[in-house]
Protein backbone atom coordinates (compact mmCIF):
# COMPACT_ATOMS: atom_id res chain seq x y z
CA UNK A 1 0.00 0.00 0.00
CA UNK A 2 1.43 3.68 -0.54
CA UNK A 3 2.46 5.27 2.12
CA UNK A 4 0.02 8.06 1.53
CA UNK A 5 -2.56 5.60 1.83
CA UNK A 6 -1.70 4.10 4.77
CA UNK A 7 -1.62 7.97 6.17
CA UNK A 8 -5.64 7.51 5.55
CA UNK A 9 -6.26 4.82 7.15
CA UNK A 10 -4.12 5.29 10.21
CA UNK A 11 -5.50 8.95 10.81
CA UNK A 12 -9.31 7.90 10.21
CA UNK A 13 -8.45 4.48 13.24
CA UNK A 14 -6.67 7.52 15.14
CA UNK A 15 -9.98 9.72 14.78
CA UNK A 16 -12.65 6.95 14.97
CA UNK A 17 -10.72 5.73 18.45
CA UNK A 18 -9.90 8.96 19.60
CA UNK A 19 -11.86 12.33 18.27
CA UNK A 20 -9.92 14.15 16.03
CA UNK A 21 -9.45 17.30 18.01
CA UNK A 22 -7.21 14.80 20.07
CA UNK A 23 -5.33 13.93 17.43
CA UNK A 24 -1.95 15.47 15.80
CA UNK A 25 -0.01 14.43 12.75
CA UNK A 26 2.57 13.69 15.25
CA UNK A 27 0.45 11.42 16.78
CA UNK A 28 -0.29 9.73 13.56
CA UNK A 29 3.34 9.58 12.27
CA UNK A 30 4.45 7.84 15.86
CA UNK A 31 1.53 5.51 15.57
CA UNK A 32 3.11 4.36 12.06
CA UNK A 33 6.70 4.64 12.77
CA UNK A 34 7.43 7.21 10.09
CA UNK A 35 9.27 10.71 10.81
CA UNK A 36 6.74 14.31 10.99
CA UNK A 37 8.54 15.45 8.00
CA UNK A 38 7.41 12.08 5.59
CA UNK A 39 3.95 13.18 6.62
CA UNK A 40 4.33 16.26 5.28
CA UNK A 41 5.55 14.96 2.13
CA UNK A 42 2.30 13.33 1.72
CA UNK A 43 0.35 15.99 3.48
CA UNK A 44 0.29 19.84 3.93
CA UNK A 45 -1.64 19.53 7.11
CA UNK A 46 -4.45 17.74 9.01
CA UNK A 47 -7.02 20.13 7.91
CA UNK A 48 -5.85 18.42 4.43
CA UNK A 49 -6.19 14.69 5.79
CA UNK A 50 -9.60 15.10 7.12
CA UNK A 51 -10.97 16.54 3.77
CA UNK A 52 -9.48 13.49 2.45
CA UNK A 53 -11.10 11.13 4.18
CA UNK A 54 -14.30 13.29 4.27
CA UNK A 55 -14.26 12.90 0.29
CA UNK A 56 -13.79 9.15 0.53
CA UNK A 57 -16.91 9.21 3.31
CA UNK A 58 -18.76 11.20 0.06
CA UNK A 59 -18.19 9.12 -2.10
CA UNK A 60 -19.36 6.36 -0.80
CA UNK A 61 -22.52 7.48 1.57
CA UNK A 62 -23.52 9.37 -2.06
CA UNK A 63 -23.34 5.53 -3.91
CA UNK A 64 -25.16 4.20 -1.23
CA UNK A 65 -27.88 6.73 -1.41
CA UNK A 66 -28.87 6.38 -5.06
CA UNK A 67 -32.32 5.11 -4.80
CA UNK A 68 -33.54 2.68 -7.61
CA UNK A 69 -34.54 4.36 -10.97
CA UNK A 70 -36.33 1.24 -12.67
CA UNK A 71 -38.93 0.52 -9.96
CA UNK A 72 -40.74 1.54 -7.05
CA UNK A 73 -38.56 0.98 -3.85
CA UNK A 74 -39.59 -1.96 -0.96
CA UNK A 75 -39.13 -2.25 2.77
CA UNK A 76 -36.37 -4.38 2.04
CA UNK A 77 -34.90 -1.71 0.18
CA UNK A 78 -35.45 0.45 3.43
CA UNK A 79 -33.39 -1.78 5.74
CA UNK A 80 -30.64 -1.87 3.13
CA UNK A 81 -30.33 1.70 2.42
CA UNK A 82 -30.78 2.19 6.23
CA UNK A 83 -28.15 -0.39 7.16
CA UNK A 84 -25.67 0.81 4.55
CA UNK A 85 -25.43 4.47 5.42
CA UNK A 86 -25.58 3.83 9.11
CA UNK A 87 -22.56 1.42 8.64
CA UNK A 88 -20.99 3.98 6.16
CA UNK A 89 -21.92 6.51 9.16
CA UNK A 90 -19.76 4.03 11.77
CA UNK A 91 -16.84 3.73 9.27
CA UNK A 92 -16.77 7.75 9.14
CA UNK A 93 -17.94 8.31 12.87
CA UNK A 94 -15.10 10.80 13.88
CA UNK A 95 -16.61 13.42 10.94
CA UNK A 96 -20.19 13.00 13.28
CA UNK A 97 -18.52 13.10 16.54
CA UNK A 98 -17.33 16.63 16.29
CA UNK A 99 -19.60 17.84 13.25
CA UNK A 100 -20.30 21.37 14.30
CA UNK A 101 -16.85 22.12 15.33
CA UNK A 102 -15.43 20.25 12.57
CA UNK A 103 -17.72 22.49 10.14
CA UNK A 104 -17.34 25.80 11.25
CA UNK A 105 -13.49 25.20 10.73
CA UNK A 106 -14.47 24.92 6.73
CA UNK A 107 -16.22 26.50 5.02
CA UNK A 108 -16.12 24.12 2.11
CA UNK A 109 -16.51 21.01 4.30
CA UNK A 110 -19.85 22.73 5.51
CA UNK A 111 -21.73 23.19 1.95
CA UNK A 112 -20.25 19.53 1.01
CA UNK A 113 -22.36 18.39 4.56
CA UNK A 114 -25.07 20.04 3.64
CA UNK A 115 -25.43 18.98 0.26
CA UNK A 116 -25.43 15.14 2.31
CA UNK A 117 -28.47 15.87 4.53
CA UNK A 118 -30.18 17.51 1.62
CA UNK A 119 -29.58 14.16 0.08
CA UNK A 120 -30.03 12.01 2.65
CA UNK A 121 -33.62 13.53 3.37
CA UNK A 122 -34.67 13.49 -0.31
CA UNK A 123 -33.78 9.84 -0.88
CA UNK A 124 -35.87 9.57 2.30
CA UNK A 125 -38.89 11.64 0.71
CA UNK A 126 -38.04 9.41 -2.48
CA UNK A 127 -38.61 5.87 -0.49
CA UNK A 128 -41.63 6.92 1.26
CA UNK A 129 -43.27 8.51 -2.01
CA UNK A 130 -42.91 4.75 -3.16
CA UNK A 131 -43.99 3.49 -0.10
CA UNK A 132 -47.89 5.59 -0.87
CA UNK A 133 -47.83 4.60 -4.57
CA UNK A 134 -48.19 1.03 -3.61
CA UNK A 135 -50.40 1.24 -1.16
CA UNK A 136 -48.23 0.36 1.86
CA UNK A 137 -48.01 3.55 3.51
CA UNK A 138 -50.15 6.25 4.12
CA UNK A 139 -49.30 10.02 4.51
CA UNK A 140 -49.67 13.17 3.43
CA UNK A 141 -46.77 15.16 1.28
CA UNK A 142 -46.60 17.32 4.13
CA UNK A 143 -46.00 14.33 6.91
CA UNK A 144 -43.71 13.07 4.36
CA UNK A 145 -41.69 15.95 4.40
CA UNK A 146 -41.71 16.25 8.31
CA UNK A 147 -40.91 12.28 8.40
CA UNK A 148 -37.80 12.98 5.87
CA UNK A 149 -36.09 15.81 7.82
CA UNK A 150 -36.79 13.62 11.31
CA UNK A 151 -35.08 10.12 9.55
CA UNK A 152 -31.96 12.40 8.73
CA UNK A 153 -31.85 13.85 12.41
CA UNK A 154 -31.86 10.38 14.10
CA UNK A 155 -29.30 9.17 10.91
CA UNK A 156 -27.10 11.80 11.71
CA UNK A 157 -26.83 12.43 15.72
CA UNK A 158 -27.52 8.62 16.65
CA UNK A 159 -24.03 7.64 17.45
CA UNK A 160 -23.54 10.91 19.66
CA UNK A 161 -26.34 10.62 21.50
CA UNK A 162 -25.93 6.65 21.91
CA UNK A 163 -22.47 7.33 23.21
CA UNK A 164 -23.74 10.13 25.77
CA UNK A 165 -26.79 7.64 27.20
CA UNK A 166 -24.94 4.37 27.46
CA UNK A 167 -22.77 4.37 30.53
CA UNK A 168 -19.44 2.22 28.89
CA UNK A 169 -16.91 4.15 26.83
CA UNK A 170 -18.33 4.55 22.86
CA UNK A 171 -20.59 2.80 21.04
CA UNK A 172 -20.10 -0.64 19.27
CA UNK A 173 -21.79 -2.37 16.38
CA UNK A 174 -25.16 -3.27 18.07
CA UNK A 175 -25.62 0.08 18.89
CA UNK A 176 -26.04 1.11 15.45
CA UNK A 177 -28.54 -1.64 14.77
CA UNK A 178 -30.24 -0.39 17.22
CA UNK A 179 -30.28 3.09 15.60
CA UNK A 180 -31.90 1.66 12.53
CA UNK A 181 -34.04 0.00 14.20
CA UNK A 182 -35.34 3.79 15.65
CA UNK A 183 -35.45 5.14 12.13
CA UNK A 184 -37.71 2.06 10.78
CA UNK A 185 -39.89 2.74 14.21
CA UNK A 186 -40.67 6.68 13.18
CA UNK A 187 -41.79 4.80 9.72
CA UNK A 188 -43.79 2.56 10.95
CA UNK A 189 -46.97 4.41 12.41
CA UNK A 190 -47.49 5.40 8.92
CA UNK A 191 -47.50 1.62 6.99
CA UNK A 192 -50.90 -0.33 7.02
CA UNK A 193 -51.40 -2.92 9.53
CA UNK A 194 -49.76 -5.86 7.86
CA UNK A 195 -46.89 -3.93 6.41
CA UNK A 196 -45.99 -2.61 10.16
CA UNK A 197 -46.48 -5.93 11.74
CA UNK A 198 -43.74 -6.92 8.90
CA UNK A 199 -41.78 -4.16 9.58
CA UNK A 200 -41.57 -5.08 13.78
CA UNK A 201 -40.80 -8.76 12.99
CA UNK A 202 -37.75 -7.77 10.67
CA UNK A 203 -36.73 -5.25 13.27
CA UNK A 204 -36.50 -8.00 16.18
CA UNK A 205 -34.74 -10.01 13.67
CA UNK A 206 -32.39 -7.72 12.68
CA UNK A 207 -31.75 -6.98 16.21
CA UNK A 208 -31.16 -10.15 17.85
CA UNK B 1 -25.65 42.98 39.51
CA UNK B 2 -22.48 41.27 40.72
CA UNK B 3 -19.30 41.68 38.79
CA UNK B 4 -19.20 37.21 39.19
CA UNK B 5 -23.15 37.13 37.85
CA UNK B 6 -22.13 39.45 35.06
CA UNK B 7 -19.22 37.47 34.07
CA UNK B 8 -21.49 34.37 33.60
CA UNK B 9 -24.12 36.33 31.67
CA UNK B 10 -21.26 37.86 29.52
CA UNK B 11 -19.68 34.40 28.99
CA UNK B 12 -23.09 32.72 27.98
CA UNK B 13 -23.84 35.76 25.46
CA UNK B 14 -20.12 35.51 23.50
CA UNK B 15 -20.30 31.41 24.05
CA UNK B 16 -23.65 31.35 22.01
CA UNK B 17 -22.62 33.74 19.30
CA UNK B 18 -18.96 32.26 18.52
CA UNK B 19 -19.37 28.80 20.00
CA UNK B 20 -17.53 27.99 23.51
CA UNK B 21 -14.16 26.66 22.09
CA UNK B 22 -13.51 29.46 20.10
CA UNK B 23 -14.01 32.27 22.96
CA UNK B 24 -11.08 32.68 26.11
CA UNK B 25 -11.07 34.53 29.07
CA UNK B 26 -9.23 37.04 27.99
CA UNK B 27 -12.42 37.83 24.97
CA UNK B 28 -14.86 37.59 27.98
CA UNK B 29 -12.51 40.21 29.94
CA UNK B 30 -11.56 42.08 27.23
CA UNK B 31 -16.23 42.83 26.25
CA UNK B 32 -16.27 43.38 30.12
CA UNK B 33 -13.87 45.97 30.10
CA UNK B 34 -12.04 44.64 32.83
CA UNK B 35 -8.89 42.73 33.93
CA UNK B 36 -8.35 39.26 33.64
CA UNK B 37 -6.80 39.54 36.65
CA UNK B 38 -10.20 40.71 38.12
CA UNK B 39 -11.97 37.75 35.96
CA UNK B 40 -9.76 35.46 37.66
CA UNK B 41 -10.44 36.86 41.48
CA UNK B 42 -13.58 35.56 40.66
CA UNK B 43 -13.07 32.32 38.31
CA UNK B 44 -10.55 29.96 38.43
CA UNK B 45 -10.58 29.02 34.32
CA UNK B 46 -13.01 28.87 31.78
CA UNK B 47 -14.28 25.17 32.72
CA UNK B 48 -15.36 26.93 35.78
CA UNK B 49 -17.61 29.38 33.82
CA UNK B 50 -18.91 26.65 31.65
CA UNK B 51 -19.72 24.53 34.67
CA UNK B 52 -21.82 26.91 36.47
CA UNK B 53 -23.87 27.58 33.00
CA UNK B 54 -24.49 24.21 32.61
CA UNK B 55 -25.87 23.95 36.69
CA UNK B 56 -27.94 27.14 36.14
CA UNK B 57 -29.26 24.77 32.50
CA UNK B 58 -29.72 22.45 34.68
CA UNK B 59 -32.15 23.85 37.65
CA UNK B 60 -33.83 25.62 34.64
CA UNK B 61 -34.51 22.14 32.49
CA UNK B 62 -35.30 20.50 35.67
CA UNK B 63 -38.09 22.48 36.23
CA UNK B 64 -39.19 22.42 33.33
CA UNK B 65 -39.01 18.49 33.22
CA UNK B 66 -41.35 18.17 36.10
CA UNK B 67 -44.35 16.40 34.73
CA UNK B 68 -47.85 17.37 36.91
CA UNK B 69 -48.49 14.97 39.79
CA UNK B 70 -51.86 15.18 40.25
CA UNK B 71 -53.72 14.58 36.86
CA UNK B 72 -52.53 13.12 33.49
CA UNK B 73 -50.86 15.39 31.28
CA UNK B 74 -53.02 16.86 28.01
CA UNK B 75 -51.91 17.84 24.49
CA UNK B 76 -51.83 21.26 25.44
CA UNK B 77 -49.16 20.43 28.37
CA UNK B 78 -47.45 18.71 25.55
CA UNK B 79 -47.31 22.00 23.77
CA UNK B 80 -45.91 23.55 26.56
CA UNK B 81 -42.99 20.74 27.94
CA UNK B 82 -41.74 21.04 24.67
CA UNK B 83 -42.03 25.13 23.97
CA UNK B 84 -40.80 25.54 27.54
CA UNK B 85 -38.00 22.80 26.82
CA UNK B 86 -36.70 24.25 23.29
CA UNK B 87 -36.84 27.98 24.61
CA UNK B 88 -34.71 26.73 27.53
CA UNK B 89 -31.59 24.53 24.98
CA UNK B 90 -31.96 27.91 23.08
CA UNK B 91 -30.87 30.20 25.89
CA UNK B 92 -27.61 27.78 26.58
CA UNK B 93 -27.05 26.33 23.13
CA UNK B 94 -23.93 26.45 23.13
CA UNK B 95 -23.89 23.02 25.22
CA UNK B 96 -25.78 21.62 22.77
CA UNK B 97 -23.49 23.16 19.87
CA UNK B 98 -20.19 21.40 21.18
CA UNK B 99 -21.37 18.41 23.11
CA UNK B 100 -19.59 15.74 22.87
CA UNK B 101 -16.35 17.57 22.44
CA UNK B 102 -17.51 19.65 26.15
CA UNK B 103 -18.69 16.08 27.58
CA UNK B 104 -15.23 14.02 26.70
CA UNK B 105 -13.71 16.91 28.37
CA UNK B 106 -15.36 17.23 31.63
CA UNK B 107 -16.91 13.78 33.05
CA UNK B 108 -18.85 15.10 36.04
CA UNK B 109 -20.54 17.47 33.36
CA UNK B 110 -20.92 13.89 30.95
CA UNK B 111 -22.82 12.15 33.80
CA UNK B 112 -25.03 14.85 34.50
CA UNK B 113 -25.77 15.71 30.93
CA UNK B 114 -26.34 12.01 30.58
CA UNK B 115 -28.97 12.50 33.74
CA UNK B 116 -31.01 15.55 31.91
CA UNK B 117 -31.38 12.66 28.60
CA UNK B 118 -32.68 10.24 30.59
CA UNK B 119 -35.34 12.53 32.62
CA UNK B 120 -36.01 13.82 28.82
CA UNK B 121 -36.63 10.19 27.84
CA UNK B 122 -38.90 9.63 31.19
CA UNK B 123 -41.28 12.49 30.61
CA UNK B 124 -41.79 11.82 27.13
CA UNK B 125 -42.80 8.18 28.68
CA UNK B 126 -44.83 9.79 31.32
CA UNK B 127 -46.68 12.12 28.94
CA UNK B 128 -47.20 9.65 26.55
CA UNK B 129 -48.48 6.92 29.49
CA UNK B 130 -51.09 9.57 30.49
CA UNK B 131 -52.04 10.06 26.97
CA UNK B 132 -52.67 6.71 26.19
CA UNK B 133 -54.67 6.06 29.93
CA UNK B 134 -57.07 9.20 28.66
CA UNK B 135 -57.38 7.25 25.25
CA UNK B 136 -55.90 9.98 23.28
CA UNK B 137 -52.95 8.30 22.32
CA UNK B 138 -52.70 4.69 21.31
CA UNK B 139 -49.19 2.65 21.46
CA UNK B 140 -47.70 0.06 22.84
CA UNK B 141 -44.87 0.11 25.60
CA UNK B 142 -42.23 -0.59 23.21
CA UNK B 143 -43.70 1.88 20.78
CA UNK B 144 -43.92 4.05 23.51
CA UNK B 145 -40.36 3.76 24.65
CA UNK B 146 -38.61 4.25 21.23
CA UNK B 147 -40.89 7.36 20.23
CA UNK B 148 -39.31 8.71 23.57
CA UNK B 149 -35.33 8.06 22.41
CA UNK B 150 -36.49 10.01 19.17
CA UNK B 151 -38.35 12.73 21.03
CA UNK B 152 -35.48 13.16 22.73
CA UNK B 153 -32.42 12.98 20.00
CA UNK B 154 -34.69 15.47 17.93
CA UNK B 155 -34.95 17.65 20.82
CA UNK B 156 -31.49 18.00 21.62
CA UNK B 157 -30.04 17.88 18.07
CA UNK B 158 -32.52 20.13 16.14
CA UNK B 159 -30.70 23.15 16.43
CA UNK B 160 -26.99 21.62 15.36
CA UNK B 161 -29.23 20.12 12.29
CA UNK B 162 -30.88 23.05 11.64
CA UNK B 163 -27.79 25.49 11.83
CA UNK B 164 -25.80 22.84 9.34
CA UNK B 165 -29.22 23.00 6.93
CA UNK B 166 -30.45 26.13 6.91
CA UNK B 167 -27.72 28.58 4.54
CA UNK B 168 -28.47 31.41 6.44
CA UNK B 169 -25.76 31.96 9.55
CA UNK B 170 -27.12 30.64 12.82
CA UNK B 171 -30.35 29.66 14.18
CA UNK B 172 -33.23 31.95 15.36
CA UNK B 173 -36.60 32.13 17.25
CA UNK B 174 -38.41 30.61 14.19
CA UNK B 175 -36.19 27.75 13.80
CA UNK B 176 -36.60 26.38 17.53
CA UNK B 177 -40.84 26.63 17.35
CA UNK B 178 -39.94 24.49 13.93
CA UNK B 179 -38.15 22.13 16.22
CA UNK B 180 -41.40 21.77 18.33
CA UNK B 181 -42.97 21.13 15.42
CA UNK B 182 -40.86 17.76 14.40
CA UNK B 183 -40.89 16.77 18.21
CA UNK B 184 -45.02 16.84 17.64
CA UNK B 185 -44.82 15.08 14.45
CA UNK B 186 -43.19 12.06 15.98
CA UNK B 187 -46.22 12.11 18.39
CA UNK B 188 -48.89 12.37 15.94
CA UNK B 189 -49.34 9.39 14.16
CA UNK B 190 -50.20 7.33 17.56
CA UNK B 191 -53.08 9.39 18.13
CA UNK B 192 -56.50 9.23 17.38
CA UNK B 193 -57.75 10.83 14.32
CA UNK B 194 -59.31 13.51 15.95
CA UNK B 195 -56.75 14.21 18.50
CA UNK B 196 -54.25 14.27 15.49
CA UNK B 197 -56.43 16.71 13.47
CA UNK B 198 -56.45 19.04 16.77
CA UNK B 199 -52.67 18.46 16.72
CA UNK B 200 -51.40 19.61 13.43
CA UNK B 201 -54.07 22.81 14.26
CA UNK B 202 -51.74 23.79 16.92
CA UNK B 203 -48.97 23.42 15.18
CA UNK B 204 -50.11 25.46 11.87
CA UNK B 205 -51.57 27.93 14.65
CA UNK B 206 -47.95 27.97 16.36
CA UNK B 207 -45.78 28.24 13.57
CA UNK B 208 -47.42 30.96 11.61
Amino acid sequence: MKTSERILQTSLQLFNEYGEPNITTNHIANEMDISPGNLYYHFRNKDEIVYLLFLQFEEQITAVLETPQSRNPTMDDMWLYLHLAFENIWQYRFLYRDLNNLLSRNKKLQSRFRRILDRKAQTAITICQGLVETGIMQATPDEIETLANNVTIIATYWLNFQSIRSKQEGADGHSFSLGVYHVMALVAPFLKENARQFLYKLGRDYLS
